[in-house]
């Protein structure tokens, strides 16, 4: 590879120094920036590639399959998977854990109904298409659960057909997580044999298992597959996440392919090499203790925006274990500077790892100036329609 | 992020030393290794995304979707794609690129029939699967070319369904092209008014742009989309690849998503911001003069592979424009440590751009070793079977 004509070396810094600008004011969306792979950067000399099934062996061998495996295994017990029925690979990121766990379900069940809240990520919508899965939207309440009466009539209404569930542990907006409980319950109340839940927990799965009282939200509250991100709380420069299911449910639908001498079982056939090791670094460098400590913090600065806010007359709350914060949406140059998420008349900041108490202040005052100048009253009032 | 502890460093130690080892014996998988991306690394510091379409202006601020429009605009003229009609987008692999073509095909077309050679790479099953897409397997050639007696055959029977054809630009064994013109001349003659071409050309999509007498294989031979690898000609230590599709179908199945303030047009959501990255530091400092030397040495060097394993009386050939070097398959100890991608008879080498004639002279030694032990005779007979 030769040198870089002098423009473009230009280009490239000019980039750089965009990046860490925007990256001070970056507070609306789960993604930690703390980290620090540079101690891996060699491994990027290499053509690696994860092509396969992490846990068969590979003839491609530039792989890091083993690692891949230990941080597998990090999030089994995280997770409370079943030791002797586990599986599930280092995705791109939640929509390929998601659409994995669907494609799963839909295989299993032909005819099932696919269910998900109004307050579901986007990207459901586009899943359902591509796998050409039936499914039904259940309204949410304020708080952004869903609605389980509504859950409970419209399955009632369709009983004749397997439910397959998409629960969100932790809504993209609001932070609330599904009540795994009653929606078992309601497939117990229904009677009904055979179904199947599928767990989005793309920033909450790596939130809950670090707090003192978490919601059921794992294997052990009767989930079959669940897809978390890797680079919003445990924080890379490159998307990716993990998505774990049943191994007997997995096995039902696999198939050998001898090109690659595997199985070919994960959605993506190539697959990034890199950022196991990532994880892998994150999870042996930090601990579990480490994790403990990261979401104290955080949940403690989203406790300390919602008082600054309180303080200024802003409606700011956030669900239970949640370290989303939601309050009235501003206008838009303030959305574009902090780069906030925002739907409808909401916007939130997530107090990721990166957020110091002194964003939060710059932030907040801004934030109380701009919702002054605009129907204040009215932001109010709306906030938790 | 602390420090690692040290039985953690030492395992990351011997993986690298490992990968070093299986490096030098990388014969058979498509990956060039010759690439040094280290100028980026500091890219690798910072929570980057391309989430969304990147021809939509975006709230993620922290992404590099300027330079993966360059890239793409480089692709568009190298696949002669219409200027005014293009679209494309930065993938994780050939498979979410094909994945990406089928399902834009079978939107436009509900009804349609997808048909494809058996010499079609095996992720191929997995996306008809995932897709609910309808589909029959035409018959190949003994050189690995679509059968097209069959392809006119089995479509004549099935004149009531919109064809949509996954085309081969050079099959993952024996790097075959199918002829788009005899494809299209079979629609012609069979006065099929819509049908769809997906062009798989995930090594290929990089030779024949910068080969003097290239066989169709682009827009302007009548493809609706195309798949490209990044990671394999260009070379990347992550998997990666380009989708190009016209601008005009895929404005029919797009839809505005507010969460993320642009288009959810592309099949992973958060999307790798460092490969297009890398791409388009390949291309800017390789230049397409540079791809143009390189590409002629790969066939020279496929060319003096073929020579030498005929000195020992190796039945070995390559199709026309590939560096795909097909001969019988040995003993399993070779397969392992050249890393040979095999299927059922036959193997490969690829004169990659890392390919030495060394490496060839050494593997060529091993190989004439091992054919002469196993039944010599009978495999020289089914390698064109």
């Amino acid at each position: 590879m030769k040198q870089l004509p002098k423009e473009d070396s230009k280009k490239l810094d000019k980039l750089m120094n965009h990046l860490q600008e925007a990256a001070e004011t970056f507070l609306g969306y789960p993604c930690n920036r703390t980290f620090d792979y540079s101690a891996l950067y060699p491994f990027l000399g290499l053509p690696i590639n994860n092509v396969g099934d992490p846990f068969m062996p590979s003839v491609f061998g530039l792989n890091t399959h083993a690692l891949e495996r230990e941080v597998l295994d990090i999030f089994k017990s995280y997770t409370h998977a079943p030791s002797d029925s586990f599986w599930g690979y280092i995705t791109n990121g939640g929509t390929e854990g998601n659409m994995y766990g669907i494609f799963l379900a839909r295989e299993l069940h032909p005819d099932g109904m696919v269910y998900y809240s109004e307050d579901t990520h986007y990207s459901v919508n586009k899943i359902m298409r591509v796998l050409h899965a039936r499914n039904i939207m259940i309204k949410s309440q304020s708080n952004g659960e869903m609605d389980y009466d509504d859950l409970y009539e419209t399955v009632r209404i369709h009983r004749d057909v397997p439910p397959i569930i998409f629960a969100n542990i932790g809504t993209t907006m609001k932070g609330a997580v599904d009540n795994l409980d009653k929606i078992r319950g309601i497939m117990k109340r229904l009677a009904i044999p055979r179904y199947y839940i599928h767990a989005d927990a793309a920033l909450s799965g790596m939130i809950l298992p670090f707090v003192d009282h978490p919601q059921p939200c794992d294997f052990r509250a009767g989930i079959d597959s669940i897809s978390i991100s890797g680079h919003k709380m445990i924080g890379s420069p490159i998307p990716c996440g993990v998505v774990l299911a049943k191994k007997g449910n997995v096995e039902r639908i696999a198939r050998s392919v001898e090109y690659i001498g595997t199985f070919d079982t994960t959605l993506t056939g190539s697959r990034n090499a890199v950022t196991p090791l990532f994880l892998w670094y994150a999870f042996k460098s930090t601990g579990r203790e480490g994790f403990r400590n990261i979401i104290a913090e955080c949940i403690e600065n989203a406790d300390y925006a919602i008082d600054k806010m309180s303080h200024f007359g802003i409606d700011a709350w956030r669900n239970y274990n949640s370290i989303t914060v939601v309050f009235p949406r501003p206008g838009a140059a303030l959305v574009s500077k902090w780069q906030l998420a925002v739907q409808q008349k909401i916007a939130h900041i997530i107090t990721m790892p990166h957020v110091t108490r002194k964003q939060i202040d710059r932030f907040v005052a801004e934030l109380a100036a701009d919702l002054i100048d605009t129907d204040h009253a009215d932001h109010k009032k709306s906030n938790r329609q």
